[in-house]
């Protein structure tokens, strides 16, 4: 008998109508002899909808309590899928996160999970009880509520899943699983059957959304394996697991894309030790999130310097640049929103030194320009025009043969 | 310094306009030298949209889990609440009532307050913060959320006051108070000032909906003073409290009128001891709450017996009413919905022994038919015909001299 934790996003779980389908998928699985713990997001625009309403009376609302407010979304989606799974005929039963054990530290709106206590629902699983949490929310060492953050429901699952001990953890969305790119982008574009961790970090950090990162991180620690598959039909997904012995290793999983960054370059940075680190502290103190950083060679003691970070940061940004540039003693900083981020991700890509360079060449074939690179060992990012994402995904598609049943 | 706990209806905080007009008058109260304990029920309509996804998903949703369904309603008001407080610029922290220390037995929908242990938030009253605790729900003894049922806000705020020992309950709702009969019927209707325990309780129990009987009774089995008023104007509402020493009792406090119940009568009711025994054992089994009984004298062994219920009830009474007829040996059973319960309540009649026959003769002048005749030493009921309230309510009103400034 295996035990098997599901997390359904917001989409699957939408209207009474989807939960009663989901809660359909739940009975099989559970028909088919395993245990299942159910993790689900809130109900569709339910999150967005309880932010309106916050906005409405303060711009800036205090964290505890917004907490205390959003969790009423996963509350109301989980009482839900555990009501129609009881009128299905199934004995099945909801809990908080408070309830079942997960506990944070005290940071409101982005709490780290410190233990997983699962005492309680797993001795619902052992009763034979199905049993549903609500994903997101947690209770922190001083007793309040609080969430995880962006993601935060696919953080709970995976959280449970390795306290759990489960076999699996499947992740449903409304995607049928993760794609060599975005099929939107490349139509004939292959859902993969596998990828690693490392990849699946790769692809989420360059922009694939199928998962949030951190839950991918807690996977790969605690060796929890995850499928991601679509809630809308029976179709496998893709399987995101440690890289199995003997299996010959692709060697590109896929092609990412992320046009949510701007370019920021601090113009005529001094060339002098600590420079660097002092501009990056004052940014990140800000909260801003600054993904590549490139600097080029410097000329006269002074160099340029140049960052990506999130649009959404951009309204932050403009007063603590203004601090960095006194600080540092540049010249000037500049901000490029038309930018994008184009990926190639694989796991295989480490043993084969010639991959950065056709993919250089892909774009260079397609007259693009490349303004700045950033390498991992399985990964190599491009910043382009953003005008360019589209025919650079499909070039860099094509080169690597990544198509459908190639 | 005073402890005040007020507690505000779905009416008060359906907007967030509303609750931002709410935050006002609890900043106000705090700021007038008073520690502030809220109780709040769900915004608006929200408990019927909850009610009725779940009824979506199936006419007789498990109780465990309607109860965490649909305190996500008060979780929301709460938080809500808090926020704009804090954005006023006040402390304030709101607690379910499970962490207000709202302790129940374990009678889902329905449950009955056990214990309450309020440590949490006295602590937080103590460090100046204003304290927002969600009506409504609570905590049973086996760790599970349970609510209070109908009126169980109103609940939660009497109890906390109780345990706080607090020096008043103030109920905001969407009238000024109570009043000598209902002003939509009796525009003259005066506001009383003040009322007993034992009348409200009467009141409440004839058809005035402006406190739930069951707060009613807690506050007086605890002394807690009850005010109750409008969140709307700044208006002076009415007491609920002891009677004082000293003060002149009201004869008559008002008419409160109920045409909410239905009359059933069992006909040939065989007159022998126990048989009314195992009829309203029988009607109570079945979960229906009768009010009024009357018995008439019997002639020839047989008697006829009536009472009322809930019109609500009458989905359910059909099943019952069979049985009881097959059980008792009655001839067949009559249901009229067409009726109306007018009362007359006042602390000063028990002195008085004329007050039933002034209340008759106000019927009597008005050629209105009396059909049955229930009294309690505070309280005269009379069940007339339903098209006939109106002009009952305003006879008996007028006959008592209960309009404004007399």
């Amino acid at each position: 008998m295996a035990l098997i934790v599901q997390k359904y996003g917001g989409t699957s779980v939408g209207s009474t109508e989807r939960i009663r389908e989901v809660a359909g998928r739940v009975v099989r699985t559970a028909e088919a002899g395993n245990s299942v713990v159910v993790v689900v997001s809130a109900m569709g625009r339910t999150t967005d909808d309880l932010l309106a309403m916050a906005q409405e009376l303060t711009p800036l609302p205090n964290a505890r309590e917004m907490d205390l407010l959003l969790t009423a979304g996963e509350r109301i989606a989980m009482s839900l899928l555990a009501i129609a799974i009881n009128a299905a005929g199934h004995r099945a039963a909801s809990y908080t996160g408070s309830q079942a054990g997960i506990i944070t530290d005290t940071e409101h709106g982005k709490a780290k999970i410190v233990d997983v206590r699962p005492g309680r629902i797993q001795q619902a699983v052992d009763e034979g009880s199905i049993v549903i949490v609500a994903g997101f929310g947690g209770v922190s060492t001083a007793y309040d509520v609080t969430t995880l953050g962006r993601g935060g429901s696919d953080t709970t699952a995976v959280a449970l899943a390795a306290a759990l001990g489960a076999d699996a953890c499947e992740i449903y969305t409304d995607v049928d699983g993760v794609f060599s790119a975005d099929p939107r982008i490349v139509p004939a574009a292959r859902k993969l059957p596998q990828v690693t961790y490392e990849e699946m970090l790769e692809m989420a950090a360059s922009g694939a959304k199928v998962l949030q990162l951190r839950s991918v991180e807690y996977a790969r620690r605690h060796g929890v394996p995850l499928m991601v598959r679509s809630s809308f039909n029976d179709t496998e997904g893709t399987w995101v697991k440690d890289e199995e012995e003997g299996m010959e290793q692709a060697l590109i999983s896929g092609v990412a894309h992320d046009d949510s960054e701007a370019k920021v370059t601090i113009v005529d940075v001094p060339d002098k030790p600590g420079v660097a680190a002092r501009i990056f502290r004052d940014i990140a103190d800000d909260g801003v999130n600054v993904d590549m950083i490139v600097q080029n060679v410097s000329h006269d003691g002074q160099t340029d310097m140049s960052f990506t970070a999130p649009k959404a940061d951009l309204p932050r940004l403009g007063e603590v640049m203004a601090r960095v540039i006194a600080d540092s003693g540049s010249a000037r900083y500049e901000i490029d929103d038309n930018i994008a981020k184009v990926s190639l991700v694989g796991a295989g890509m480490k043993s084969h030194p010639g991959v950065a360079a056709d993919m250089f060449e892909a774009l260079a074939d397609e007259g693009i320009n490349i303004e700045m690179i950033s390498t991992s060992s399985i990964r190599i990012s491009c910043v382009i025009r953003a005008a360019d994402t589209a025919r650079a995904v499909q070039a860099i598609h094509a080169k690597f043969k990544l198509n459908g049943g190639s």
